[in-house]
C-alpha cells in the first residue's frame, strides 16, 4: 500500500503546473484509473503515476540540462537537441527525491510516458495511453484510439505509436529510438501471438 | 580504376534476375550515374554499384537466412522476421566473392541501400535515392523525390526516410533502427548548418 496525503500532492502539482497542464494532469490520472480498472493493474498506482507523469514538465530547459548533469544521467543527442524529451526521465528522478515515491513501476511508467519503450509494464502502457486520450485531448483519431485503450492495451499502444512516429514525420522533428523499439516489439509479440 | 567486364556481369545479372528486376537494376544504375554527376561522385562507382545493388534480391528467405549462418553475420530480430531485408548485407558479400568488387565505398551503398542508415557516403545516399527514383518506381510523391534527388542530396534522403517509415507504418510493418538512426542524423546535421 502506497501511503499518499493527495490533499499536500494536488496542491504541490497545482503550484508546479500551469491551470492547463494542471487539469490534464488530473485528467490522465482518471484516465489511468479508468484503464487500470479494465485491465487489472493496481488503482492506487494507477492514479498516482497520472498525477505524476509530468511533474517536470514545465521545467525550463536549461533546468533540466542541468538536472540531467547533477544527476549524471546520460544525454542522448536528440534529448541534447529537444531537452524537453528529459522532462520524463528527470521527472521520475524528481519524484523520487522530492516525493518520496519508491515504486518502480511508478517510477519506469514516469520515465517511459513520452517516447514509450520496450518491455513496459501493463502500468506504463496505461500511463502512456492516458496521456494521449484524457479527456481533454482533441485530435484527428482520438475517438479512434481512445475506444483502442480501452479494448486491447496493445493494439492501442501501436496505434499510438503509429499516430506519435506520423506526428513526429509531419512536423520534421526526431524520432526517439525508443519509439521505434517500443513499437517493433509490440509488433512481433503480435506476430508469435 | 575499377576493372570489370560489364558485358560479362549484364549477362550475370539477367540471368540471376527476373526481367522486372533487370530492368529495375539497369534504371537504378542509370540513375544513379546522373546523380553521380550531379555530386562530384565517381561515375564508375556509381554505375557498378546500381547494377549491383539487387544482386542477392531474389534469393529465396531460406538461403539468406543459409548465407547469413555461413557467413556468421549478426541476423537481428526484425531481419529474423523479415529476411528478404538480408539481401542487402548477403548482397554486399556475395557480390564481394563472386565479382570480385573490392572497393569499400560500392560495398557500404549496396549494404546500405534497402534501410539507409547513418554514416553514408555520398555513393550510398545515390543508390540509396536512385533505387526509390529510377524511371520505373511509380507512386504518390515519386515526382517530389525525384525533383529533390537532383536539387540537394540530403533532402532527398530525408525526405525519402520520411516516404519509406510512413510506408512501412501504413503496411503495419517493422521499422529499421537504422532508418530512424539515418534519418535522425541527417535532420541533426541540418539544424547544425
Amino acid at each position: 500500500m502506497i501511503k499518499v496525503d493527495y490533499g499536500k500532492l494536488i496542491k504541490t502539482l497545482e503550484a508546479r503546473l500551469s491551470p492547463k497542464r494542471f487539469k490534464h494532469t488530473l485528467g490522465v490520472s482518471e484516465t489511468a484509473l479508468l484503464l487500470a480498472d479494465k485491465y487489472g493493474v493496481d488503482r492506487e498506482k494507477a492514479k498516482l503515476a497520472g498525477l505524476l507523469h509530468d511533474y517536470a514538465r514545465e521545467l525550463p530547459m536549461e533546468i533540466l540540462l542541468h538536472q540531467a548533469a547533477v544527476l549524471a544521467l546520460p544525454v542522448d543527442e536528440i534529448e541534447r537537441e529537444e531537452p524537453v524529451l528529459l522532462h520524463a526521465k528527470i521527472g521520475m528522478h524528481l519524484v523520487k527525491r522530492e516525493c518520496g515515491v519508491e515504486d518502480d513501476d511508478i517510477l519506469q511508467a514516469i520515465s517511459l510516458h513520452t517516447t514509450g519503450g520496450s518491455h513496459m509494464s501493463k502500468l506504463a502502457k496505461i500511463i502512456f495511453l492516458a496521456d494521449y486520450i484524457e479527456p481533454d485531448r482533441d485530435f484527428e483519431g482520438v475517438a479512434v484510439l481512445r475506444k483502442a485503450a480501452h479494448t486491447n492495451l496493445d493494439k492501442a499502444m501501436l496505434l499510438a505509436y503509429d499516430h506519435t512516429i506520423s506526428h513526429i514525420i509531419a512536423k520534421h522533428g526526431f524520432i526517439h529510438p525508443n519509439t521505434i523499439l517500443g513499437r517493433n516489439s509490440l509488433l512481433m509479440q503480435e506476430r508469435i501471438n
